[in-house]
């Protein structure tokens, strides 16, 4: 058997049809956040042990204050903003990787008057996230 | 247990602590390639089962065309190329997003004066490339 290849061509934080998303479907407290899966949920994608998710906040926006035992491999694209890791908070630019280790109580908030992007990877087979209030 | 989570700051194209490394220690034919591995083999980054990694093809250079069984997920963040992917070649360009699915011949290409930058995840257990010369 063989799968397609495919090549997603970007504009302007857009990628030829990858929709976007809402961030949560679950009731948790965010600002401003929206999703897009770029790889590993198309179809033939099933070879993918992870997924390739880009999540873009708007100016003032966070997302959810959360923590679980997956790992996230992130590595900002778009804007400026600031990271929380458990008791830590750090600057964060474009290309920055963050490791988020499991078990880390983690947020991304967008700061300065462009949305703050970053890429996300990932296992596709992962447990749910705690909220914390 | 709890692992450390980390932030690598990017400048340049180089990013905090990683050593570039060669493209390959097989022989193989490429030009101008480096890869510097971002998250995912550091200490306490046994969580992942995927490693993140950054390839940098100078201008003229090119990596080895071959195919094996694991996917790659592409996202390219500098630079121009031209990727083949089986019997299809794609102009690429910062951002684009490519799928190399299970068993497709690929090589990236740089084209222009910059170096073709681009991020390549895949599963920390995977085949062996084989070479197509």
């Amino acid at each position: 058997m063989t799968y397609p290849s495919k090549l997603l061509k970007f504009a302007a934080f857009r990628w030829d049809g990858v929709p976007i998303r809402q961030y949560k479907t679950a009731d948790a407290p965010y600002r401003g956040v929206t999703r897009q899966t770029l790889l590993g949920e198309g179809s033939g994608e099933e070879a993918f042990n992870f997924l390739t998710r880009y999540f873009e906040v708007e100016p003032g926006g966070y997302s959810t204050l959360e923590r679980h035992r997956h790992p996230h491999a992130v590595v900002v694209i778009r804007g400026r903003g600031r990271v929380i890791l458990g008791d830590a908070t750090h600057d964060i630019a474009p290309f920055d990787c963050i490791y988020v280790a499991p078990g880390v109580a983690h947020q991304f908030r967008a700061s300065g008057d462009e949305p703050l992007g970053f890429l996300c990877t990932v296992d596709r087979e992962r447990d749910r996230p705690e909220v914390i209030e």
